[in-house]
């Protein structure tokens, strides 16, 4: 995962650059990401057009200060291109024809966009952060600050074109991973989207219920609600991603069914040992979830029964600033559909006993669960 | 779902009822669940004795206040069984046969403790609130106020029996919801066992690929999470359930891997239009989940980027409530790996203006979105 250094005197890390006016980029797409990219180049001085399929959309990001001009830049050193998935390979084309330099995208697929463009100056990127569904009146300079980005360079890569991108995003303040395209679309199809497919495949079963008897569905708890939230969006970017990244997808899928009908068998010869082998191991796996820079042991989920008030939450927040704990995680518990609800929040455990005890004096009954 | 008021002098409904002091009940099992009904019973008058096979248990909740006596009540007119539902039936036996009153309990499984206890006095009951992992000291008496209350009584009931716990599960301020056994336990089983096994399957999925590199699992964004988040709890509850409710939820498991094993025919023949629609159906339908005694369409998600630091959590939620504007839901989205974050808060319509402008005065950038 590690990265030689840029070596170039042209393309020092952005992070040592000081002001350049004379770099010049494009951002092809004016949205959430790519307004954000655009401000975060413009941040550290450089020259950035922009384009977009829908001028008012570029319009508003040469208003918002986003970009210094609509349109392609043919002296741009470097182009991102930030459009749906299924626009990419056309985008990515129209921009290595507009200018002689380097060209990445920012799309969540990334092996076919690599084998469909196929050329020395592209470079697949993908950074973990902001929603597809934003516009770039959310776009801010340090949107990628701590983010992860990934880069998908294969053997056809031009090495510099890589550099060159990889010291401009680390110089965003992005955690840079360096990985194969296949290997990303495999990570992404397990993590984002059969998760997606799988939610809306469990509201399917809930829907034909809800038809028989809707009201029952207010059996729906905290934990169907977590599982289907992703469910809720918008489903519009979802045939495109399904086709970029099938093959990555139907392979976790068919694995995913596999191990669910052997969960089915469990729970039918009521095999009680190797389910509970199962549901540990997931319980392992899942707690040691990269947290951020802090370590799951390091976390505690503190439990605090509340009424659903205005004003509680207010006040539990506020008592965890007051004695400088910082929450990493939140959740309202509606424990099904009680007006009395459980508020969950997760503290570092160095800071979890003073928290509970300034929530006892406060007159809550908090409880402490350790992350194991 | 309607059910007659009880009619005989005898039972009045508990709202209406005087403060009895002859009126005794025992409760078996002095966890979170029987010690929160133990307490709700003692507010309401009744003399209450507790059990627990575990004596420290008892000791404690007598400590608490919750119970007045250990032991069974041999004048017990009510008592209320909530152990591990593995320990139901033989519970319920020793109940039946301790007193000549009614018994009920509060297992999340139905059918096969219902068909396997069979006796006219004997009422099953799943109150839709709390969790089985806290103990006694986390009590409270209006734990349900406002809960769903599911009875699920039989042709073999006694209908006297069902119209007591009836009418004092409803006096703790409980909406009761009747329903067969098998209603009950397919329904639970949608909406909370299979989701719990299949939020394992998916953690299995991505453990397979944390062994070869660990460090993508940073990868996993807030969708992942959520999904996998019931994932994190103690399993040993489990393949009681499993066991319990082994055909609605094999049945249920078998309904999702037809629904899975479409969707990946529709991914891997892109066949759009109809995986466009299984995602819309699956958005309205989530979209419709009653939420409480909100209507969703009156509800709207506002979310605001923001820097993880102490303070802005506690500003943002004391901002909501000087605004008078209450908090139906809210979390922390991280973004993947990204030191900034979002909030994503849900308030009612009505409200969501004021909000949003005031989040903007104090320089914020929300953006709110209709849940529809």
């Amino acid at each position: 995962m590690t990265t030689p250094e840029p070596t170039t005197a042209r393309h020092p890390s952005a992070s040592q650059a000081p002001i350049d006016e004379h770099r010049h980029a494009t951002v092809v797409g004016t949205g959430l990401i790519g307004g954000s990219i655009a401000l975060a180049l413009r941040q550290r001085g450089w020259h950035v057009s922009g384009v977009d399929r829908d001028a008012e959309r570029a319009e508003r990001a040469l208003e918002l200060g986003a970009i210094d001009q609509v349109g392609y830049d043919p002296e741009a050193e470097l182009t991102f291109v930030a459009v749906p998935v299924g626009q990419i390979p056309e985008a990515v084309r129209e921009a290595l024809a507009a200018s002689p330099g380097v060209v990445t995208d920012v799309g969540g697929v990334k092996a076919s966009v690599v084998a469909d463009v196929g050329d020395a100056r592209f470079v697949g990127g993908h950074p973990m952060a902001g929603s597809e569904q934003d516009g770039v009146d959310a776009a801010t300079a340090d949107m990628f600050e701590g983010a992860v980005w990934v880069l998908t360079p294969t053997a056809a890569t031009d090495p510099t074109a890589f550099t060159l991108v990889r010291s401009v995003v680390a110089g965003f303040g992005a955690e840079v991973v360096e990985v194969t395209p296949e290997r990303h679309d495999q990570l992404v199809a397990v993590v984002s989207h059969v998760p997606h497919l799988t939610a809306a495949a469990l509201m399917s079963l809930a829907a034909t219920r809800a038809e028989e008897q809707r009201g029952l569905l207010r059996l729906a708890a905290g934990g169907f609600r977590d599982m289907t939230r992703i469910a809720s969006g918008h489903p519009g970017i979802w045939p495109d991603i399904c086709e970029s990244n099938r093959s990555a997808i139907v392979e976790a899928l068919d694995e995913l069914v596999g191990s669910l009908s052997s969960v089915r068998s469990m729970v039918d010869t009521s095999d009680r040992g190797r389910l509970l082998d199962v549901l540990e191991g997931a319980r392992r796996t899942r707690n040691a979830l990269p947290a951020r820079s802090v370590r799951p042991g390091e976390l505690v989920e503190v439990h605090v029964p509340v009424k659903d008030q205005p004003g509680e939450l207010s006040g539990i927040t506020t008592l965890a600033t007051d004695l400088d704990v910082n929450i990493y995680d939140i959740e309202i518990d509606h424990s099904a559909e009680s007006a009395r609800g459980r508020l969950v929040l997760v503290v570092s455990a160095a800071m979890s006993e003073r928290f509970v005890g300034g929530l006892m004096a406060r007159g809550y009954h908090p409880t402490a669960h350790h992350l194991e």
